[in-house]
């Protein structure tokens, strides 16, 4: 981060038009750039990028979200973005088209050199949360039958506007991949060794239609700084690199939390800027959970003459509906993040849950016990205290279990886990508690004279009727 | 992921002693071994290991967690042990002391090499989550007036063992660091240019105390492969590399979402082998919003004639707690995610307070008309239903407020936004709601004639009391 005097100084010169800016300017990273960028009034901005070079300008703009790209480049003249647009990697001018509207788009492809033309088609037809959208042509491959000493002249006279040049993709003629080798293997090889002689053929690569998010992982997995794209022919399409990974991995686990809080991710950031479009994604969960909370409701009217006589059963509901939902979600948590991490796996899946159902009926005796002395303190009714205390237990076990369990369910069948949200959860540990205590208030406290039984079947009607 | 019959096929050939174990293991990624380990009993891992060279074995180990790390080592013999740790980076070597036993890692550490010894005494001293901790002495460096060939002949040379070779770190005598280069660069430059010539020497360094999030994300920030650790002086002490930002960055993000859920993040993985290990990360936070819950209970008992008088109040008090617990929920999932990724600034905070807010009005507006709509069909009660669905917007609102709001006065405070967990802010809306929904109650069912200002103070005193 750069200081807060820079940031001002720099910001100064720079609307100042002060010749000092350029230099400046060419002297920070692009990150260092976007902060101050950040910091400056719409319309303003393109006073930066006019004192850049165009390949610093190219930097700077690649590292702002395409949204933020898209919004930058309304300030600049047609010139100036062709200009800017030359000097970026495919990848990411991909990405920017992809949120232009098309005819925007195609007009300012034309005015690119033909070879990125044909390339740009091709990527913008690839779906964007895929390999193939993720991925960017600009690498380096070799021929197999060259010498180690021709591949590091190749490096050094290609390898200028690649991504990456520290590993080598070796190529057949019809650009079937057919090893890798790093730069480092390169350099530190015998000058006449042909390139197949030394080149691993054991490769890792990923399909072009896989999902950005097992792109991610296999990177992390076997600790890639690039990994390369392949069609069903084992032609080489194009790389990842390590750092867009990164973005993948920090995006996913945003979407991942969103999710889990009953957040409906969002495919396009733009509706974040209105108030519908915040309540938007939050609306599908809230409604599903309403209506799912008015059956709890639905649970008190059946027991309603349990209320009618002991009133201070009511008082204990928001506690034990409180403590469920929270054991419920930390389940969750532990369920869902476990799955992402592929920490939890099918070797320690039955282990984990009964660890946790274990964990909430010890939590479960733990809490009730607490509450049970706290109600008998506050109401001096023995019965209300055991009804309490018990159904807290119980509920707090089977809390924890369908936190657990739900998310696992829902990954069998093959939905996300993550959709098993917090409020889903929620939802269902209320009604479930809501039972449990009014049959245990009914029972304890003995306002009718019926067995167990009897007692949990007369529960059941009234919830259903 | 290996084939799960490649799985059977290699467990089969290496319990079995078959000699082809031998090359099979040797052409795997240690990250496939390490799948195939997963799945084996432990005292049967031992053979997979005598099986590898001990750089590959080294490199396995490499990839569990330090603590399973330590399970394995235990199914060896000390001979064996110390032929791993020879060809283990330092880094690696440290976490796993870290987890030993003091007497048992100072009785391996007097068996490695002499220069090996220097450097792990040293690097055990490193705070675990900082640089210091973070980072390997297995690095490249150069000095600055050698010339391009002979520092090509340095990397060739010395580069064997280093964890990365593709930035050259450049130093003076007192290893003061001056500069960075990157191999591209070096093999691109003439060969007779001095490295102080060509080298940058704006260099983007971590301090060995900064904490480990810090470090993972200048490394994604500026898209690094590594970042130079430096201690005050600016002496060149270590390297961090993108791998293990990566390993940081996922690990970061779990304890987020486990705090969010309201689990104490773990120091030790050993707990959760026991049902009071899993218990006790989360116990916290239970009984607090526990205590905080029976509040809400006391909110109903300031209010119990409302309920004695219309029972159907109740009935919407689960509704009412739940919707708002959710919405609070999915604003703090919102504002701690967008705290840690940084897109919230100071520049965009409060149209983000606003936004929100707004967002929570609306929803309450639906929300509060939904469920005002379905009490009164269900209850036929035109006084309730409005006093349900006024409660649930302002409610809805507030909640909204709170779950953005909580978390950002943490941060001002400097206390992890993420300790604001779902369950604090439930607690909180739970209460508030509570009294929000018996005021209107009372006010609108029109049990007591007092004007709204007596309704609202009756009813904090009945909370007090």
């Amino acid at each position: 981060m750069l200081p807060k005097k820079d940031v001002i100084l720099i910001k100064h010169l720079v609307l100042n038009k002060s010749d000092e800016a350029h230099k400046i300017l060419a002297n920070l990273h692009p990150a260092d750039i976007v902060q101050i960028l950040n910091e400056i009034k719409n319309g303003n901005k393109k006073l930066f990028f006019r004192m850049m070079s165009s390949s610093k300008a190219a930097e700077v703009l690649e590292e702002f979200d395409p949204f933020d790209r898209l919004h930058i480049m309304e300030e600049m003249t047609e010139t100036e973005t062709v200009r800017i647009l030359e000097n970026m990697s495919v990848d990411e001018i991909t990405d920017l088209f992809q949120e232009m509207p098309t005819a925007q788009a195609e007009s300012l492809l034309q005015k690119l050199p033909q070879e990125d033309y044909e390339e740009l088609k091709a990527l913008l037809k690839m779906a964007e949360d895929t390999a193939g959208g993720l991925m960017t042509t600009d690498y380096v491959y070799i021929l197999s039958d060259v010498t180690v000493s021709q591949a590091i002249d190749d490096v050094r006279q290609f390898g200028q506007k690649a991504e990456t040049i520290y590993y080598l993709y070796v190529v057949d003629d019809k650009k079937h991949l057919q090893g890798v080798l790093s730069l480092r293997e390169l350099i530190s090889a015998p000058r006449d060794k042909r390139i197949h002689e030394i080149m691993h053929r054991k490769i890792v690569s990923v399909h072009v239609d896989q999902d950005q998010e097992g792109v991610a992982k296999i990177i992390s997995r076997y600790s890639l700084l690039a990994v390369p794209v392949v069609n069903e022919e084992n032609r080489l399409l194009g790389i990842v690199t390590v750092d867009d990974a990164m973005e993948v991995m920090e995006a996913e686990d945003t979407e991942d939390i969103h999710k889990m809080a009953g957040i409906t991710p969002e495919e396009d950031v733009v509706l974040t800027t209105t108030i519908w479009g915040a309540s938007k994604k939050r609306i599908l969960w809230l409604v599903i959970c309403l209506l799912g909370d008015m059956l709890a409701g639905k649970v008190i009217h059946g027991y309603s003459h349990v209320l009618e006589s002991v009133v201070a059963v009511a008082f204990f509901i928001p506690v034990l509906m409180a403590t469920g939902g929270n054991i419920g979600t930390q389940s969750l948590a532990l369920s869902v993040r476990g799955m992402a991490t592929e920490e939890l796996s099918r070797k320690n899946i039955l282990q984990f849950i009964i660890g946790e159902t274990l964990a909430g009926l010890q939590l479960g005796i733990i809490c009730g016990s607490i509450v049970s002395v706290i109600a008998y303190i506050w109401q001096n009714n023995a019965q209300l205290s055991i009804a309490v205390g018990l159904s807290m237990s119980i509920s707090l076990m089977l809390a924890s279990l369908m936190g657990v369990l739900v998310p696992l369910i829902f990954h069998i069948f093959n939905i996300d886990p993550a959709v098993a949200s917090g409020p889903f959860i929620t939802t269902l540990v209320d009604i479930t508690t809501l039972i449990i205590y009014f049959t245990f208030s009914l029972y304890f406290i003995d306002i009718i004279s019926l067995d167990i039984v009897g007692v949990v079947s007369f529960g059941l009607k009234g919830v259903l009727v």
